[in-house]
């Protein structure tokens, strides 16, 4: 048996986010369809963590083991031919036996994307949130920076999650504005549920002028969720890099 | 009555083209059922031209009448809570009773998109064609060159098309090179038809290795269709801007 490292993309449009469940296809189901069709037998597939219904990935990371003849440089072709459209791997290695996609993950960069226009734009809404009006791109780096470090994101915790260490660190957030499209690329070691859709959300509330420096400075001290941003649509987040 | 000129944007994929035809779901026959809806009446919608199953605008140009007291300004807005997601009205103007969206188009702008990669991107496919290696992009501008001007394009037409004059005349061919992302955007006074494909696939193959300037030049003098490159896929191309 040997551990093979996967690199996938996927448009999450049509999924109920990475991992198997009952009800609804998902992007972990459908790989491990083509795995039991590539191997001739069941095959689990262990990705960097799961992603929400609708959020896209880029290079979302998956081990798995097998005992094949098959080169490792061969199977994102042969297992290509038995993806859907909207589901690539594009890259696999032998790895070592002690690798783990999940746990091995030293840190994860999410990009959120959305772009302003007084009309919605059917040749972007597939992959980047709509907003109105372009908002203050200066005072959402501003807000942004307050963020970077260590800190309790419980105020950026959906509600209804349980986590009981709600302590990360954020490494960087580069807000990048070009034509009418923003892009805010979150690099940390770790994120809790909907944070990276909350964090952009907040950003976004500061940029539009619904919530000041010092309302953030005060949310973060006293974890408030409720005052935080709201949490926006998955179609606008992607998962971009896994680091080990 | 009134003659409005609006601008539309829409995502072709899930579409059987621009023209109303009896089987499978149009953009025009979307937009005309929602001016049904909005203007309680069978109103004609004109545009500049139709565009293929699977091809989309950025900005599609289309006239119609109509007698109402809803601000030109605000029936965008109207339309678009009757559209789909694909499909956008992005402005809309009362214009000259002689304005007509198809005769009066001075020129129009399409552009082919393509990435190259070893395996396919799902985040791109939606609107760019996949090919696996980077063509030569300087042998591929150069064979642009000699497309522009004045020409009969009976190369570069579909087999089958019986249009009479098949002189058009491009004014410009533009080909940039972003990441692993090939643009080439085209601005003539017409095209025939699939001639945007064509002339996109002719150029593909010049960048390929695969046809040489001089078999270009050979092509152009012969009006030899069958050795010019082959029509790409639809879901790489675009129309960009129709001027008048």
């Amino acid at each position: 048996m040997k551990r093979y490292k996967i690199i996938i993309e996927y448009k999450g449009t049509n999924y109920a986010g990475w991992q198997i469940q009952k009800n609804g296809v998902t992007v972990q189901g459908v790989m491990q369809d083509a795995l039991i069709k590539l191997f001739g037998r069941e095959i689990e597939l262990t990705s960097s963590g799961r992603t929400d219904a609708g959020v896209h990935a880029l290079n979302q990371v998956a081990h798995f083991d097998a005992d094949t003849l098959i080169p490792a440089d061969k199977i994102p072709f042969a297992l290509n031919t038995l993806l859907p459209m909207d589901i690539s791997v594009k890259s696999c290695e032998i790895t070592d036996n002690s690798f783990h996609a999940r746990y091995g993950a030293k840190s994860k960069t999410y990009v959120y994307k959305m772009y302003y226009s007084p009309f919605r734009s059917p040749l972007l809404s597939d992959t980047c949130h709509w907003i109105v009006k372009r908002p203050d791109i200066e005072i959402m780096k501003k807000c942004a920076e307050l963020l970077i470090g260590e800190h309790d994101f419980k105020f950026f915790r959906a509600a209804g999650s349980n986590v009981k260490n709600t302590v990360r660190r954020i490494y960087s957030i580069e807000i990048e504005e070009k034509d009418n499209l923003i892009s805010i690329a979150v690099r940390g070691n770790g994120f809790l549920y909907n944070m990276v859709r909350i964090l952009a959300g907040t950003l976004l509330y500061a940029g539009m002028g619904k919530l000041t420096i010092q309302d953030l400075q005060s949310i973060m001290e006293k974890g408030d969720r409720k005052r935080a941003g709201k949490t926006l649509p998955a179609n606008g987040l992607c998962l971009l890099k896994v680091e080990y």
